[in-house]
């Protein structure tokens, strides 16, 4: 019979299911990061610059990361 | 029946899921790594404005490789 | 009825799945390697320079499936 303790097993597989996503921040952030490296070899004066936009990008592509990260803590302190 | 056994069972098996992030940040931090090496080639004078931008951009794409790794520590050592 | 030995089990399971990762420094240590070699065949006197850049690059992608290691060593050893 289900119970309590399946409910519990459950939101803990689905916690670690949940950060499986962030394998996709993880190849977008270093792709971003690549053609950062490109651009300061191609104009090094730039370098600035290019960090910025660079680290906007980086920060935005970090969010569903985060969006997994909050819903794993959801449910193993909340739901397990 | 699911008992507290059963909870932990998940809990461990959910923190060795969890870990398969971790592939996104190596494949992304390679291709970081792959165009600093390209960029040095070019234009071996920036190479030290190339290794900044380089390993800013590698350690903002670990982030998530980190959030899965302390889940599967919560999962392991509260939840198990 | 789950006991102990479920949780062994799951343990030992979390374990290898955990090593999925592996694949992804495997491919993007692969990809900075091959550009490295590029950069190298086109400007050989910058070599030395370009080796620095690579090795760091790739040391930094080995992080995450040394994550995976670890946790497959804590579940193996300490949790089945």
């Amino acid at each position: 019979m289900f119970n309590a303790e399946f409910v519990s097993g459950m939101a803990l597989l689905g916690a670690g299911i949940a950060m499986i996503a962030g394998l996709g921040p993880g190849i977008g952030q270093g792709i971003a990061a690549s053609k950062g490296a490109e651009a300061v070899g191609r104009n090094p004066e730039a370098a600035g610059k290019i960090r910025s936009i660079m680290v906007l990008g980086i920060a935005l592509a970090e969010t569903t990361g985060i969006y997994s990260l909050i819903i794993a803590l959801i449910l193993i302190f909340l739901k397990a």
